[in-house]
């Protein structure tokens, strides 16, 4: 199933998408929830980000060979950082360079795992439990800010626009090996599988779980494979007019293009 | 003007405190919003966090005598960390211990800084139009992940209950020079003022609406002055039983227990 958030006629709905119509959700979707008869065309409606988080939580160098291509050792436990919620964006809507930031912004295909209920301590056998479903990220990077001015990686990663996610949730997935892409202009940036991955997601929602409460719409994204545009002997950023495309096989794919700041 | 935040008869209200009288709020304390006729008494009342913040954006190594004890470098700019929604707890409740991390859990006496309009891109001049007042915190820090372990700082800020804030919003301040001090089982840790700070509210705030869009409701944690549990000599870390406050003056004082994770 894929749950869908929207805006038509200036209200902001969730549905069901099947083929090209949505149902509108009736209910919560973190409860219990039916599809209705009422139903809008994808045409005609405004995707959203999927959900509006509490928090959007990430885990760096989580795939084998990023870990390789920056030169950081494999780690011993997922490495945890945090998006500010600002950053959320939609699909097709545009990731802003940001005037103090605007020369070293980098793309980072990303599984994102949606939350679904308060998850604290619970085991790898568990998680399946506690996720509503998963759709495609952009960990959209200041790397200037991240890497050479600040150690702490909030400032560059919290930007406005920071963080595409969509175009839906996809619920009925098994993460454990999917194609993972991101697409600049046309061209494939990063190619691998999320079996590639040091943490599984299962064990990543296990290990949050011991360090903190999950709370219900959490975003978690899972970390991003090799290929991103800092580490390149050429290194490639964002400009001015480029398109960027997420695409997680059984998921879909998220576009956004990319502009200036005005001030 | 105090705002508080409270629960009665299982019902969350927001009200302003007048000595012992709380006038309940009708409408939001985001616009306009006046004080009824009708009121609770402080003492019938369970005082909660005074805010639900979209985000807890914290600044780190900002007064000039604690970044001296840690051996930091004065920075160029605002230090950005982000400390997990999930953290947030009310005045008088436990911080909690956790399990996967008991045994070097340090306080942090804070200003904390509530944002009451969306603020994007302002000046130092423009700051005071966009706080709606200032609270008591404690950044408290679990120091073996903060420092240790991890290399940013997410996880170890970030546990459940590791952000008590309160006891209410005080609208009406100048915090450009206050005592703030935190005390531990009626032992003074932490005394400075609010005047030693590298970077004042009105340079914070612009800084970080330079950087991202600080929504309403945002809490901002300025810093912690010298005299943390983790950079004495012979160190002092939380421990069950502990009682825990913070003051600030002209504001009031924040008081937890600390507890264990009971798993």
């Amino acid at each position: 199933m894929k749950i869908v958030r929207y805006k038509k006629d200036n209200k902001i709905k969730n549905g069901i998408l099947k083929g090209e119509h949505i149902y509108n959700i009736q209910g919560d979707i973190f409860s219990e929830f039916s599809p209705a008869e009422k139903t809008d065309l994808l045409k005609d409606v405004e995707l959203l980000a999927p959900i509006n988080p509490p928090n959007i939580i990430a885990i760096g160098l989580n795939y084998r060979q990023h870990a390789v291509e920056t030169g950081a050792e494999i780690p011993e436990r997922p490495v945890i950082f945090l998006k500010a919620t600002n950053s959320l964006t939609d699909p097709n809507s545009d990731i802003i360079l940001p005037k103090i930031a605007a020369d070293e912004v980098d793309f980072e295909a990303e599984l994102a795992v949606i939350i679904s209920k308060k998850a604290k301590n619970i085991e790898t056998v568990e998680v399946d439990d506690y996720i509503l479903g998963y759709s495609c990220a952009n960990d959209v990077s200041a790397r200037d800010c991240q890497i050479k001015i600040d150690k702490q990686w909030a400032r560059g990663k919290s930007f406005d626009t920071f963080c595409p996610l969509g175009p839906w949730i996809e619920t009925d997935l098994d993460p454990a090996d999917l194609k993972i892409k991101s697409i600049l202009n046309g061209e494939i940036m990063q190619q691998s599988r999320t079996s590639d991955m040091i943490f599984n997601v299962k064990q990543i929602v296990s290990y949050l779980s011991h360090n903190m409460t999950l709370l219900p719409g959490t975003v978690i994204l899972t970390g991003t494979p090799e290929g991103v545009g800092f580490a390149r002997k050429d290194p490639i950023f964002l400009k001015e007019g480029d398109q960027i495309v997420i695409e997680i096989e059984d998921i879909g794919s998220l576009e956004n293009e990319v502009s200036k700041e005005k001030v």
